[in-house]
């Protein structure tokens, strides 16, 4: 059972975790003049938004990614005049200020994620009052004014809010002249599934699948923010750029290949090592594997403040971008997901896969009872979000930094894994990554290993991944370089 | 928005209220020879499986019924011995024991307890094991002999494990033949709606609701245990035996009673008192209202060990016996929900009524937006499961306390309603049930003002929990005076 006392554990776990990796001693303990507050700080202090309110499971890739791009634009805009001639997304300061401590452009970054917290989670607006009030900041203070590092972080932070609250994401859930009864990100596209979670009726789409409380509540997913394919990117105009072939193997008229795809899902889950469920759960839950590894580079090449704040926009608004154009790619191709595929190539007919949560290898498991080792996400197959992220992000991390050289490990005590705790590992495991590139292809696996994606889904996703990662560079690089000609409004 | 963090906190707050509402001090404190161990160790031990794992609204009421029937059972199982006459429903322990104080009769109810919970909730094994191991109990010991406390437990408890655990619930996941990746309580029955959430195509049927975590994660709802209609009753043989009206205003060529049902619903939300809304959140809470008013009658009567076990059975057996009769109906019927029948009559038309949290009654929410004051279960509406169960529950307790006498008060601070927190009520506001038919009318009312029926199913729901109630008493005192043929296997 995938209860939610796992993601309970998980969570505590992740938390731990969090606040060895990002802070030393307590948020209270922040020191404006030497500190950092993008992670020792506002990461700590949003951890529990993403991670429980936004996402449990850590894989709603479309909503932890606007989450986290908005946050990091309003670092971003925060610092521009504290650089020669960096200018913000969404605000143009002219003023420059110069500083060798921290101390104003933590004031500026602080104000500006303040600001754009309390639209994204007013739930929590306790929360983020009070992170300003244990440092002696006044959150009634609203002065717009650029001549002082809290104005400027207010500036910053409106300007994300004012550009981004109407981006087609839905944040108010007012789409469509909602009035009253409004639920934040609902899709207003009217997408419906041909398929239902009972039946089948095109084997080459997408079907919902079905969802469990572990305890007999049941629900059936819904595609998640189709929405998202027609939200306002940053660093390119046209969603429906970013063409991939397509996926003509999943077409079950193409039934050799259609079984070709299913079987290749099924002999990697037949013989998943305790290290590919590993990586499988570690490139599933987003804030772990891609937020941590950036930030683990940003110490290990000891960045500047303000050129740590520039890759951490960087790498979160190149996946926002990225999930942009993919999802516009998984709505138009509405492909079927292998546990379908799957059910429906072997029905009641048994295969040898995995048996489930503790139950290794086994031979007589009919089709329709076949399970992927992850939960599957809940939006259509092809192509992979997870892989497309993992590109932008090799991609960008590795030009910004111009090096492939990362080293990051993750270590697992014996039994530590979230879907199969107690069983995996059997021993202590450290998952290595060596270069950026040797993340991006283990996180591309990882879906494969997962058994929610084809083969060619990893593929498609590296092809744009890619492509918008070059896109989202160079719109850091001009923003950087003050060479904008007029700013997005 | 109806968020977790509502649910939290009102988990909260009902754990405060059980703790000092059942037992005096903390479990551990729990005194053997003094204590009364259903409600001062069992169920504080059992809350937050019921409260968290299985139903975090409190309002999934054939899951939560069929936990507590299945303890309650093993309870009334265990002090069977202790009785001149009573004998257990799926144990028959033909030594009887005489004792004036309450540690043999502990003893035996909380191994009987820790046999079902362990087959209950297995996830939870820890904390069962450590409810016996705080008392200085050994949960190893499974001693099956009738001349000692333990052994007497063990038979009690295992009688209701081994008898219930194929009762057609599908505890285990297993029904169909399903080996693998099993789903506990999953339908086998193969109910499908025959409208979608997006499109009602028949408005007179159960249309899915929408379910949201408030942060743009959406689900569809499946109707809840369609199988409860099948699942082997307590008190009586054959479900379809207890029919109803067909609810036949719910029918859309009946326009003029649709829409005059649509309306009540409608003039009623329109004009919700804070007591009305106190009211529905009390009576959803199926533990704080049904649960908890059974144990206080059990107090104020000052009912002696094993009467008050007899009642606790009577009253969770008979409401357990009312969900399987009342879900074959619902089954059969399939009957439309309020929100689906005001969204077909009215569309984008305004109407009157209340326009959500904290915003009071507007004029100009399209019907189409509307929505209850209460999040709507996920099964058909007709007939009322409160409504039938509340009818049970009063009808089997005034029987068995002989006297119609109650004198429950629930008291509600300021502010503190689950889903107008600081809204409702606006003053400190007590709920009085001077009886137990008073009980019964404002429960069924509730419903109406909770928005999620249409009066005739409360009507349908009282004759429902009428005649069950009737044949749940009559199996009691079979049991209590050991006039049973053969026991029930």
């Amino acid at each position: 059972m995938k209860t939610l006392s796992l993601l309970k554990k998980r969570f505590i776990k992740e938390v731990a975790v969090a606040s060895l990796f990002l802070v030393s001693g307590t948020a209270m303990a922040f020191d404006l003049d030497t500190g950092y507050a993008p992670t020792e700080l506002i990461i700590p202090n949003a951890f529990e938004l993403l991670s429980v309110d936004v996402s449990k499971s850590g894989s709603d890739a479309t909503l932890v990614l606007r989450h986290t791009a908005m946050i990091s634009n309003a670092w971003f805009d925060a610092v521009a005049p504290y650089h020669p001639t960096q200018v913000g997304v969404f605000s143009k300061i002219t003023q420059r200020r110069t500083e060798t401590g921290n101390r104003e452009k933590n004031i500026s970054v602080i104000y500006a994620a303040y600001r754009v917290l309390s639209s994204l989670a007013p739930h929590r607006q306790a929360q983020w009052d009070g992170m300003l009030l244990n440092l002696g900041l006044d959150p009634t203070d609203d002065n717009m004014n650029q001549d002082n590092p809290i104005g400027i972080g207010n500036i910053a932070g409106m300007g994300v809010v004012k550009n981004r609250i109407q981006d087609g994401m839905n944040q108010l859930g007012d789409a469509g002249g909602v009035k009253y009864n409004r639920k934040p990100y609902r899709d207003y596209t009217g997408y419906k599934p041909v398929n239902t979670f009972q039946k089948l009726k095109d084997a080459g789409r997408w079907q919902p699948a079905e969802g469990t409380n572990g305890f007999g509540k049941f629900t059936v997913q819904q595609f998640a923010t189709p929405q998202m394919g027609i939200t306002k990117a940053y660093s390119f105009k046209k969603a429906d750029s970013f063409n991939i072939p397509a996926p003509w193997k999943s077409n079950p008229n193409n039934y050799n290949a259609y079984k070709a795809q299913v079987d290749e899902v099924l002999n990697i889950s037949a013989n998943l090592t305790d290290e590919q469920k590993l990586i499988a759960e570690l490139f599933d839950y987003k804030l772990r594997s891609l937020g941590f590894s950036e930030i683990f580079a940003a110490k290990k090449f000891q960045l500047p403040y303000i050129k740590a704040v520039q890759m951490a926009f960087l790498s979160n608004m190149s996946e926002f971008d990225t999930a942009i154009a993919v999802w516009h790619q998984k709505i138009k191709y509405d492909a079927v997901r292998p546990w379908s595929a799957i059910s429906y190539v072997y029905g009641d007919r048994k295969v040898t896969a995995w048996g489930g949560p503790g139950k290794g290898t086994v031979n007589d498991i009919p089709g329709k009872q076949w399970t992927s080792y992850l939960p599957v996400a809940d939006h259509a197959e092809y192509p992979s979000g997870s892989a497309a992220f993992c590109a932008a992000h090799s991609l960008v991390l590795s030009r910004f930094l111009n090096t492939d050289e990362l080293g990051w490990t993750v270590d697992y005590k014996a039994g530590s894994s979230t879907y199969e705790p107690g069983f995996t590992p059997r021993h202590n495991t450290q998952l290595q990554f060596t270069t950026w590139s040797d993340l991006r292809e283990k996180c591309g696996l990882s879906r494969l290993y997962a058994g929610v994606h084809f083969r060619d889904s990893i593929d498609a996703g590296y092809s744009i991944g890619d492509r918008v990662g070059e896109k989202a560079y160079n719109f850091l690089q001009k923003h950087i370089n003050g060479n904008v000609a007029s700013l997005s409004e």
